[in-house]
């Protein structure tokens, strides 16, 4: 007896959106090498490589211990990482145990990373209009020379065009994207964008390889920017409702489950797929009220909601509910939980 | 060796708050029981109790399982619950183990829960103004009629101010509070309100308890309202600093450490105790964005961040380390993370 709220993934959903996300890597030429943080399973990134993903894009060094230990052995941290002492021991055992790259902007952080890890492949972090870490193109050939001169082997440039998750901004972002990509290039190396917003839209000439990490659920957010639409979403979180006003519901699921992640521009805390005019007015944390356009559900009634951002909403959960065929199928662990180091 | 980023409880701070709450109750007498959705930790639950807590509330059965079986004999579940079959079996089994009582805010979850549990102590729940879950003071004697009618016996009301976690609202929101536990009140019974920004404005006469619960802590949105100040703040999420461009700084804690909360009024996603005049002024998954007024914070330097919303960041947390004196004394497991159903 599966107890509300829990989350769900509907694993032919799931299949559907990694063939798909494969095909545009293929058709254009790009490596795929998808955002682990998203889905944090084991499971999932078995599938991803079956379709042909070249390797995982990691956001800390715990995520890369996990999927190092699940076996995968080509491994990004896409972030750029500042060499405290224990982090530095386990980038070193890390480094000595799969294929590593990791992300620097700077050249302080080079040096650092030199001195306390040792040479290491890194991948230059170029900012193309998102405006948080990164360095302009023009400056990203100064810290590849940095971290050449501090021992590291450059492998290329990353940038994460943020910018695209924004209605109608999904095209800029990835003109901007290759054009940052294309200004800072160093070479033949490496040149790796593509959010899922983007990721369709990327151009072959300017990118060789794409890290999309949502599109493997979709969410409230995407189907919102006109990227998906509800029969993609393979994630939502089942929910119980408890209360009832006039045209309200009160449902089980609150910020601790759903996670309370709202951009400005977003109808609500979330979304449900059967009930498209429905809108979640506010969020507690084990409370999202519901507002009907009519007739509300009965107290007892099951709805799904799709999350805003489904990246939190996994990352609250110890496991994620395998469905297939509306029928429980498996149990998928969420094994890179927390793992925020 | 700590590896950033990590969740630290500042011992006696977090002392100095639970007998600060403590003389509150007791100098207007009124009972203490406090909201462990909090801390999720049972040693911060033996504090409160050892401060003169007469029991816990919680907001859902595992949390209340987690509870139970930490020593816990006397829990209010303060949430309208239904009860699934699964649910149902489950809250049976802790009625007959400690003394539960729970929410209702309907005739119909009354009958549901005393056909699918059997009769239980039971609390009406009263909207007073937050406009969540609960009934309106009128209706709450045929609430607490048809439940003695389903057999369950009725110990009392209970409300939820919550519209007092805005600027300048705490006043009128502690008058809703009393206003409507006065017009709902069902005789000599409990009369259950009091959130930590209205609990100290709570009137003795209208009120026999308060269940405060981020006051153990304190955070971000507490010091904003002029609940608490910086001293008073016990848990901050400890970070490092990875990049930095011109005034702004990016550190290694984002929304999957600190939670994504943020309500319309705050000045940003959490605030920085050290530096009053930094704002963080966007969050992603493991970016931080600060921006100082003057010269900021080098590469590698540790940050203290007060998060917005204490409860979304334990929860996110397996575990609290416990500092006395700036140096690590213990850790607390997060007993109750996740305990969602």
């Amino acid at each position: 007896m599966l107890e509300t709220p829990y989350v769900a993934v509907d694993v032919d959903v799931l299949d559907r959106n990694l063939a798909g996300m494969a095909a545009v890597a293929r058709e254009r030429g790009l490596g795929l090498r998808p955002h682990a943080k998203t889905h944090k399973c084991l499971e999932i990134a078995r599938r991803q490589v079956e379709h042909g993903a070249t390797g995982l894009t990691v956001a800390t060094v715990s995520e890369a211990e996990v999927f190092a230990g699940g076996g995968f052995d080509d491994l990004f941290i896409a972030y750029p990482i500042w060499p405290s002492p224990g982090r530095a021991e386990r980038l070193r055992a890390l480094a000595g145990r799969v294929a590593l790259r990791v992300g620097v902007d700077s050249a302080e952080s080079a040096e650092a990373l030199s001195a306390a890890v040792g040479p290491l492949d890194v991948l230059v972090e170029i900012d193309s209009g998102h405006h948080r870490s990164g360095v302009r193109p023009a400056d990203a050939v100064r810290v590849a020379e940095a971290a050449e001169r501090a021992g590291h082997r450059v492998r290329g440039i990353f940038t994460f065009p943020g910018h695209g998750y924004a209605p109608g901004q999904q095209h800029t972002a990835a003109l901007d994207e290759a054009a940052a990509l294309s200004a800072a290039d160093l070479g033949d190396g490496v040149r790796s964008g593509g959010s899922t917003p983007t990721a369709p839209l990327a151009e072959g000439g300017a990118l060789t390889e794409i890290r999309p990490g949502v599109y493997v659920f979709g969410d409230a957010q995407q189907v919102e920017l006109g990227g998906c639409g509800w029969d993609d979403v393979a994630l939502t979180v089942v929910a119980t409702v408890v209360s009832r006003t006039g045209n309200r519901v009160i449902v089980d699921a609150g910020s601790k489950v759903l996670g309370a992640d709202r951009l400005a521009w977003a109808t609500g805390f979330g979304r449900l797929p059967e009930h498209p005019d429905a809108r979640i007015v506010a969020l507690s944390e084990h409370h999202a009220t519901i507002e009907f356009p009519a007739e509300p559900p009965a107290r007892g009634d099951v709805l799904r909601i799709a999350p805003n951002h489904v990246c939190a909403t996994v990352n609250l959960a110890d496991e994620l509910v395998v469905v297939r065929g509306g029928a429980e199928a498996d149990r998928w662990r969420v094994a890179a939980r927390g793992a925020n180091t």
